[in-house]
């Protein structure tokens, strides 16, 4: 049950990489924070911490919730239990939790995870972050949709019946969490003639930042946090 | 012709309407600029500039393009032809010029038509922004899409024979654009069965905002910056 004496859960986008995308709001927000909470792989450095490092408070209690990487969805979904024990107790505590967020907290994040555990007992407020989806856009130097396109997000783990019957339809593409799927989904695209509508982004923003066309990546080191833009035939992107 | 002495033209997302939802980077952009342009309702105050006020130094020059709303296509395109011919002639006389865009600048926005005809004579940088789509989805306080779920966008103005074949594939979606729409989607999704799933924002974290479910809409007012968000029904939007 909610009460008046707890605290706020904050699920704040930190943006896509470059810390200068950040919001006014979630600098402000984590500069006063108390207690923060973000994902991090086992034994790295969390990502979302890393782009707002420089705003965190020298004195903040930070709760590193230790995910594990691809496979084991099982053991994500404890660590996700025992981070929102850890929040649920500061937030009873009245005490306000910030989490960090990779882009967006509500655009394919984790962020889900925590707030399905916690929104029905406490206070949650999201502030929305630049989403990968926009930043990879912006970083191609392309329109990704205007007027009345049509723009379909898709994932790099669906099978490809499933992803073709859409790509099928024509307008706009994006396909997020390519990671090693890259070579499957690029003979995908070949197939069916979009190979050369098909731009690539991975770690948007960061300094270690590659924009080219799909063709010419080198699948051998494609990381997650890399996306696929398709452009709609009529306007194809071109570099 | 591109040439080292060119200012660079920047297209700088605002966000959905909170100012606080400024990016760090286009708080700095738009405080330094010399030089602002902003679509502007014929005869109104502009969105994106009311956005963006408190940043914009007192000597600016300020290039307003208005745009003729709704109907008058051709009308509108003369306006970006001028605002664009007003935007080279800074950019060529070395003064960079910041174009302020509601929400993200590649994201169905406007500043795709200044960039068709700009970008292949000066430097273009785009600074992503806060979009309209994931500041609606926190405003509704549900993730609108996670895990390997599909999600498409789709807009007011097209017809229903093509939307209903988007909608009948699943995943969830979100429907830009509503406006003077709103009553034929809201009986084509009910036809559909999706109605009980579909969330309703208007003018997303400004003060004015309305946040409901769809049902609950009074359609004899609803503005041109609205939004339905329709969540996947394994899922569905609760209220």
């Amino acid at each position: 049950m909610k009460t008046e004496n707890q605290g706020t859960l904050y699920g704040v986008g930190v943006g896509p990489g470059d810390p200068e995308l950040l919001s006014l709001k979630a600098a402000r927000l984590i500069g006063n924070a108390a207690v923060i909470a973000y994902p991090a792989p086992e034994g790295g450095e969390s990502f979302a911490r890393s782009i707002a490092s420089a705003f965190i408070p020298n004195q903040c209690i930070e709760i590193a919730m230790p995910v594990p990487m691809r496979t084991e969805r099982f053991a994500a979904q404890s660590v996700y239990d025992d981070g929102a024990k850890d929040i649920a107790d500061h937030l009873r505590a009245g005490r306000d939790v910030v989490v960090l967020c990779e882009g967006d907290p509500f655009f394919y994040g984790s962020f889900m995870y925590l707030h399905n555990r916690l929104a029905d007992q406490f206070n949650v407020e999201i502030v929305s972050g630049v989403s990968s989806l926009v930043a990879c856009a912006g970083r191609l130097a392309q329109p990704l949709a205007g007027r009345n396109d049509v723009l379909t997000i898709l994932t790099g783990p669906m099978d490809d019946d499933a992803l073709e019957q859409r790509l099928l339809l024509g307008g706009s593409f994006v396909i997020m969490k390519v990671g090693r799927h890259l070579p499957r989904l690029r003979a995908l695209l070949d197939k069916l003639g979009l190979l050369s509508n098909s731009g690539y982004v991975e770690r948007a923003t960061l300094p270690t930042e590659k924009v080219m066309p799909l063709a010419d990546v080198d699948e051998s080191c494609v990381p997650y946090f890399s996306m696929i833009l398709i452009y709609d035939g009529d306007e194809a992107w071109k570099k």
